[in-house]
């Protein structure tokens, strides 16, 4: 684990941070930071970060306008709003991203210290290339606002049977993470990046290092056994979700349904909210869009619990139109990487006030002064 | 301010502007001088000229068709039109551009003088960078047709507060105005440019030099205070629009309207007319196109006021569908400041001599003699 | 006037014409010619040639798709028809095109030796660059099948007024021409092409040849007086047409109509054939597409006159389309152009030939074994 | 003839391959080879391959997404399926690609040893470059699955007469074809292609070698005579149809039928399958996508026969969606053929592989156990 100490001067330079790099006057936008990333990193990695990513997400989005209402009252707007029992000054969380050594030294500790101290909801990825307990410390000692801070969630991959994700689970509990979010879209993905040396899945048993993402990479092509044998084989199913929802109190969320009758299924079974995502296109090309999967299944769930919206979201105009389909909250990925890439921990913490900043502009431009203002009214398709 | 004088030389410089700059024999259409004021202007000018312009407005545009209707009598054709007690020979106003020295030393000087001696409808903004005094004169004076010559309107910004707002209005009546078009969407608008030495908006307080478009510069993302408590704090409301009314006799336009239900408040306030625009997209990203917007409004409105349409209009079949749609007149903007780049006062002359020919073209082969002859039936949708 | 042994020596190289340019290997479609033709031609001659044409009409047509039939009985099949008293081979007609000494030194004598070998129809332009008698010896002399051999179409432009517009119709009629055609759709057109010396509009009066396209070359634009004032007061309308009917009994096709009132308007003035055509969207930027317009106008028509098709034809797959969407005929301009500029008369015979084949290679596909087989079943919008 | 120990080596050689090809870490997917075959083949030869491609096929295809449905139990998953009295692991047939030879030396007997070894079906063209009897042999002796091994299909095209198309008839059956596919939609096809010595149609008779695909390279422009008086005299029709059914006891398909009423009429006449197809594009420009005529015909055929899909498959996410819309198999021309050109009998075994995983994966991700689960509640149009 980090000391303290580590954490106060890490913690220092991160509130430092928008300051040093806004003056570079280049990065205006959440969104600039990926062509800045893309020069950066290695071509190798950028491909890994970038993959899957065909643009239909964010064009989905984009395909809708906002209506400008001027002259309205707005002068006590806020964009605050509670999640899971803890109270947020905004609605971004930082999605669950694996091995983010890769990225920048700082790891998830940096993104985890931007988090707590910009004030965003945090996913800590079960292929986390650092502890999960230094992970969530981080979180907790730079949030300034609340006494002990805000703690992040934990993002649960099966670990190919149940004893091996309830010891996974129970070492996340006793870190003191607030809630699990359990993906279940990915049995199969393939992935074709080598991990260098030093860089591993650090929270996970024998087993699990090979599971999840690197254990896809490629190889069973050359099986003459099927897919069906193999990865399907260590699959989770729904009687694992609910053997799951019995082994914890912590909210759960189920991450990556885009169908209704899923979702349907995730609240009845007790689950405490629904992340629509289509996993930023790794999984399966050509998925719907998140976009275009939102509404049934808000019309579904009708407020039993709350919807994360996860893929595509480039910047604050991208989340006002989520959240006005229904979306209660959204998750973003590559942008706050991207700032990772750029700026370690600095670069995460101004890519979160830059998003901020957009949704409130936009919501000032369109005339909502509170996240709840924000509806189907506030947009219009553009064709 | 300047003598009557330099008024002249200037005057017959504009008046044989046309012959000098047609002989280059490469400006045939209005649109061809965005090309070359782009070849012509620094990368940051231009940039901020051409800022937000996703080309959206004008693809709505472009997306209709005009029905050829030849054969029909139409030799005592003519474009004219009265606007708030003002007689123009074409329905083309210059729409407001901040600090026009940026683009060329003549200035709104220079727009002014092109747009009385092309018969032109004028609007000042707020954020002129040359006395408004002697803007309004130079319109009046380079106007031989009427005695006395035709007034330019004065583009309002809110001055934060009332007292302020007040001031620069009752300038502007006493200077001659003839209309005030208060702008009402941009209380936050976010602009990168730094304003060169000597270059500045000349008819505001010390205050008003600070607001408008200078004071947003990048600056409250710094801030950890929202934009809620900043720019919205200062930003007019419904109101202040009731109150503004109240002061002034002049005809008053609201400008930046796209939603029927704000357009019909702005009537019921007793404004005496409407600017559908989405402010070249310089303000919202992704605000619906203006003429998404326009039929609406002229349903809800329903001929009470008049109704400019603003941002997209780049050529004289622009105007031809935008009045189709119901307009009583349009504005145009970045085509005007590109031949303000290119030749000055004379530029700008040729682009509204350009533009009028355009319109006239269209007219003459849509079969339509007079403005009123221009409805939907003329148009339609190319899908 | 040529003489018949220029004649017989200009046919024999025609009729040898195919097979010399085909064993250059490279021309296997009519649509091929064009970029020949582009690379070969003068800038500015290119330009003037392709002026206006964004490929709207084209993707009109190409936005059809055609139904396969196989297995049909087909061995009797033919594209032959008769228009207008005259037996033609196929339903390719050359429309008028002007000036074509700009394009080959054949000239229009040229393309009408190529009509008459290949069984093309043919329209000579107002605007020839060559006698008008002497053309139309031309495709009589050259067309092997007919005692006699097939005659052109005359086009008409309106030449200001009536008297000298009669002087030029009777000298069609004494030339010979089987039929007019009257171009109603360009009274206003901007050309910017300066024609070299020695060629001109030799079949008009002085008046004449000033007037039509190339008087409108951008000069009006720097008059104070409108459009109004000046072309349109030297434009016909439908009481010239009217007036027009009542002169000549030869077959009166209007040409350059969209709207189907208009075409009601000409057949209940007795004229005998429609052109819908856009003019290649050489005169009105953003008219409505030939296709487009063309069901409407077969609605309203209802078989009492025949109907050409003219704009956009680049192949017989083009060609096809707008038969099954009730056109008698189609005209093609620029793609036989094409062809006089890479090869003269023997590039024109070419182009039709490769136009016929691929008319007969799509029918044979459908399954259409007359041009009376070809109608919208043949066809489905593509998306 | 090959004998048997050529086979052998040869064999062997194909089973390692997969191993041997994809250490190269390149060639993540099937569609990944098409490049790298057009990197590789010299430009006429990629030019004739890709002929009349336009991306319509596979635009079509990529349209439709597919819903991902987490958490189902998929363990006993698989993907076989029996088509006329033959079973198959997976549902992909090797379209009959004419003179395999061209593309590389193992020509036709390589993707036949291919498609055995990796459970393909596999259509030999009637104008392949090696005996036909050899091609069906390798495919056989490849097979280690079947005692005796699977037999292949053989493409028929109508050889001008019946004498003639009975003889070839003849051959096919003793060889051990095990059906029939006549080809019916390709009458006439222009292609460019220079055959190089010591490359042709070997199982064809001297009438039949210039028939086909060859006798049709560009001639018939040339001549006076129409396409209806050649080529259509020499095309089949359906009495030659009805003939041929009573000829063979083999099952018999016709390929190349895009109207349900067409698929309706081989159906009553006794055919037993149907091969929805156009023909790659390389027929008819601009005839309808396989994919937009697939379901007319489905919902004609009723489940009467199996329908085949051809024409625009890259990929296994591509023959879900084929199957989505209805299909009981598809087949893929050009992809394999990218394998041959890149590794001769190696390459195709590996792309054959690939499409079998990719269709794997994605009926893994939407919850799809078996082929008969795939229907059109996986998928939705993006639009």
């Amino acid at each position: 684990m980090l000391n303290t100490s580590d954490f106060s001067s890490h913690l220092s330079r991160v509130q430092a941070s928008e300051q040093a790099i806004n003056s570079s006057g280049k990065l205006h936008a959440a969104a600039d930071y990926l062509p800045l990333a893309q020069a950066h990193l290695a071509p190798e990695l950028w491909a890994y970060l970038a993959q899957g990513d065909s643009g239909r997400n964010q064009q989905a989005l984009e395909r809708f306008c906002i209506m400008p209402r001027p002259l309205r009252q707005l002068q006590s707007g806020h964009t605050s709003l509670t999640l899971f029992g803890q109270r947020f000054e905004h609605p971004f969380l930082l999605a669950p991203i694996a091995y983010q050594r890769l990225f920048h030294n700082d790891g998830e500790i940096g993104t985890a210290l931007a988090a707590g101290a910009q004030g965003a909801g945090l996913v800590v990825s079960s292929l986390a290339s650092q502890a999960l307990e230094d992970i969530a410390l981080a979180m907790r000692q730079s949030d300034g606002r609340h006494s002990g801070g805000t703690s992040p969630c934990f993002q649960l991959y099966w670990q190919g049977n149940r004893e091996r994700t309830l010891t996974l689970l129970r070492r996340a509990e006793e870190a003191g993470y607030a809630a699990v979010m359990f993906t279940v879209d990915a049995p199969v993905k393939v992935v074709s990046l080598q991990l260098p040396d030093g860089i591993r899945a650090v929270n996970l048993s024998a087993y699990g290092e090979k599971s999840g993402e690197r254990e896809t990479e490629g190889e069973p092509r050359l099986r003459s056994s099927s897919v069906f044998q193999t990865w399907m084989a260590k699959a989770p199913n729904w009687e694992d979700v609910a053997w799951l929802r019995r082994q914890t109190e912590l909210p759960l969320l189920i991450k990556g349904l885009l169908h209704p009758n899923d979702a349907e299924q995730a609240v009845s079974l007790g689950c405490d909210g629904i992340v629509v995502s289509n996993h930023g296109e790794r999984v399966l090309r050509g998925a719907p869009t998140s976009l275009a999967s939102l509404p049934a299944i808000v019309k579904t769930v009708n407020g039993r619990v709350p919807i994360l919206f996860d893929s595509g979201i480039r910047c604050g105009r991208d989340a006002f139109v989520a959240l006005a389909f229904g979306a209660t909250a959204v998750m973003v990925g590559r942008p706050y990487v991207a700032g990772l890439v750029c700026g370690g921990a600095l670069g995460v913490a101004h890519v979160i006030r830059l998003l901020r900043d957009e949704l409130e502009l936009t919501m000032a431009l369109a005339g909502c002064a509170e996240l709840r203002d924000i509806n189907h009214e506030c947009i219009n398709d553009m064709n």
